[in-house]
């Protein structure tokens, strides 16, 4: 049994929908679906959640939200006429939506919750309802009816534990369940939804409480790229990575699947595949628990590169004969809050890299306290620093990928600031210039993959 | 005005003696001398330090000690009849030695330091009364004399700051000084020696007090190798380093001078020159707080390797997301006294590097802490790690060091356990099997000096 998730371009308008459905009946493995909110139909169009969001400040404001409200159901009226459907369900929508603002009307938090879970939620009874229309038995489920209980956290919301048992019972059911995405329900009752990536992290919690043999994450795209297309032109799709080295390429900005959605299925190994709802015969990218390496075609599997980390530098002479040093240093940012990245360390002097975000406004503070609390000889705040990821399962085999990269990076003058490769030996990491992230994601892709490709 | 230091075999015999005081009477400038004990005068040779610390097991131990005391002094009985000096002088050592073992026969730690001191103490009163035998106005001045006011820790005296101000008076004697390296007194009157390396941080001392325009050490050597000479046949002397690139070549096993000798020179950037008694006029290595970089013959300064590290792997998923983690793996280690040297990072894994040393016997418990009170996906340990560190001021300016480093690695395949480089710029660490050690330092130095004297 198989949990489908579909993306909200996949699930953006009639056409759409009528591809998920295709691909949902053609496959009675596919029991457990799970769709997202409306996305956009073009370039410049809202997402229907955005729309939701911007209804939520009005109402929040006390403002006029009648035009707000309309355009929600514009966006749904739009695909239930073009589905030939029952207009009757669009007054329920409407009607919902009145219902949470009379009763959320106060709690702002709890109100933003609930209004943001709409788009998906609606989604998921049009679609169930649409397919039991074409004669496919098919059923809506709530989070609620489907066993996604959360902690009680607006915005953040985690799966509790307690979760997985109710979910497994979703086998039982003899028709098709949409489930929709993105919030569950709190042991009080009350709608929160998930942190960013939220449907996938629906699809990922029903794949574990299940079981499935294969979660399935339908977008728009065939698959997980080598390199961020918009820096390297028509990159290779990657066939298989491990979730290992996904999260090591997500880390550095790979946005197609959110890397926390994986908690759940690394436990049990449930394999994933990233497919294209447009394309649904390509391949798509598996990612697996573990994958043979002993026969890798590319060493590398992939290379990203974020942007917007910050680093704290200190020198001090004779630094590590000093039990402690390091943990002083820690301490103080852990005071603020700040969660750290890498601490890449010379002989007299170490460096704390930091997410931008994590120590905006802080700076000061964090610079005061450490010169204050730990005597240091030198003490440099560094901003504009990107890291660059190179990834792959088959790098602690071949002797020589450092060399390879770092080549390719010096051929391109590309000075590194910082080398961390540290015990996982799938990926190396650079700190480089941010304004070096795009040729150096291109010197490393023409590296392994362009280079090769010639070769053939 | 010059603090000249003298190193054990540049004082092992009378024929070594008298190469040094031609060293000391052939510049006006050499006024401050420092002598260590006589060292070995062949390979199997003992050292008068060890002999002194047989003679403290002796003592300590109820045993009769006549026979040691007795080799001691027949250390000097050699030197002083090569001399033709007056045979009172030994005597005179005797009792010194006979007092001390009588006022801190129940005081071991005591009793060990003042013994220790009587090699570097005795060797500087012969020196002292021989120069002045062959005419030059020479004066034997103790440490107490000279104003080393130390820290009383037994085995591991601190310089105390007050010492500086009275250190400064000794430019205002006529003679040339000798002063014993190794050990100072407390403010309770006490011997006590400095740490290993001792006779080195009392000539640094002593520099800095007069503020010297040089501080020459002289040793057996012609200067700092590029690399170990045992390893490498016949490597380069170097001409210039820093500071800090000593500091780093030192970190991995660079023996000829104790880095923490140059603590005190640090801040008055006092220059440092090692020099070869054998062969005085040798240019030697200059130690400076800063030099040219513009125009260097070489990218680096040297390369060297030192075994005996140790790794704690630890894998957690999603590690970075947790403020405080790395803190809360660092205190336990500063719970169990070890200091740590390095902390290289992956995505959801982080190596911690000890000299092995430093965690010895405490693994299981250290492990089990880690187990404990931090919740953790896998837990490892792994022995035998050697640290290859590559040196150079240069590094910091050419791209393509880490470039060039990395390929003549592979090319010996050698494979990469870690890379860390930080903030410093001029050093590149590398993690790798101790059974490579070897081959690795040779790698990088053909890469970076054989090749390029080839190419000449």
């Amino acid at each position: 049994m198989k949990v489908s998730k579909f993306g909200g371009s996949s699930v953006a308008n009639s056409e759409q929908i009528k591809k998920v459905l295709n691909i949902i009946n053609s496959d009675d493995e596919r029991k457990i679906v799970v769709v997202s909110a409306p996305g956009k139909r073009f370039k410049e169009d809202t997402k229907t959640t955005d729309l939701l969001i911007r209804l939520y400040d009005k109402v929040i404001n006390k403002l006029d939200y009648a035009h707000k409200l309309q355009q929600i159901i514009e966006r749904y009226e739009e695909i239930v006429h073009a589905l030939e459907m029952d207009d009757k369900i669009l007054d329920n929508l409407r009607n919902d939506i009145l219902r949470l603002i009379d009763v959320y009307q106060n709690k702002p938090e709890r109100l933003l919750d609930a209004l943001k879970s709409c788009g998906e939620d609606f989604n998921a009874q049009i679609i169930a309802q649409y397919n039991t229309q074409l004669g496919y038995p098919t059923r809506y489920l709530s989070p609620k009816e489907a066993g996604i209980l959360v902690t009680d956290e607006p915005g953040n919301a985690m799966i509790l534990e307690s979760s997985y048992e109710q979910i497994y019972k979703l086998r039982d059911y003899e028709e098709t369940l949409i489930v929709p995405g993105f919030f569950g329900y709190s042991e009080n009752d009350d709608i929160v939804t998930f942190p960013r990536g939220g449907s996938d992290i629906t699809g990922a919690i029903l794949a574990r409480g299940i079981k499935a043999s294969l979660y399935e994450n339908f977008t728009d795209v065939s698959g997980i790229f080598r390199a961020n297309p918009t820096v390297v032109s028509h990159p290779e799709v990657i066939p298989e990575v491990t979730y290992r080295e996904m999260r090591e390429l997500s880390y550095a900005g790979f946005g197609v699947f959110h890397d926390e959605a994986l908690e759940p299925l690394y436990k049990d190994r449930i394999p994933v595949v990233i497919k294209n709802t447009n394309a649904p015969d390509d391949k798509g990218t598996f990612i697996l628990s573990e994958r043979d390496t002993s026969n890798l075609s590319h060493i590398i599997s992939g290379v990203s590169c974020d942007k917007g980390f910050t680093t704290i530098n200190i020198k001090k002479y004779l630094m590590n004969r000093e039990v402690g040093f390091t943990r002083k240093v820690l301490s103080i940012l852990e005071e603020e809050n700040i969660s750290i990245e890498h601490i890449p360390s010379g002989i007299d002097n170490l460096s704390i890299i930091i997410r931008s975000n994590q120590i905006e406004g802080k700076e000061k503070r964090v610079l005061n306290k450490i010169r204050e609390q730990i005597k240091v000889d030198e003490l440099t705040i560094e901003y504009d620093l990107a890291i660059l990821m190179i990834v792959g399962e088959g790098m602690n085999k071949a002797i020589g990928t450092a060399s390879g990269a770092t080549s390719a990076l010096s051929r391109n003058n590309i000075n590194l600031n910082m080398i961390n490769q540290g015990s996982s030996e799938i990926s190396m990491m650079f700190g480089i210039n941010e304004q070096y992230s795009d040729i150096a994601v291109q010197a490393i892709y023409n590296e392994y993959f362009a280079k090769e490709t010639a070769q053939l």
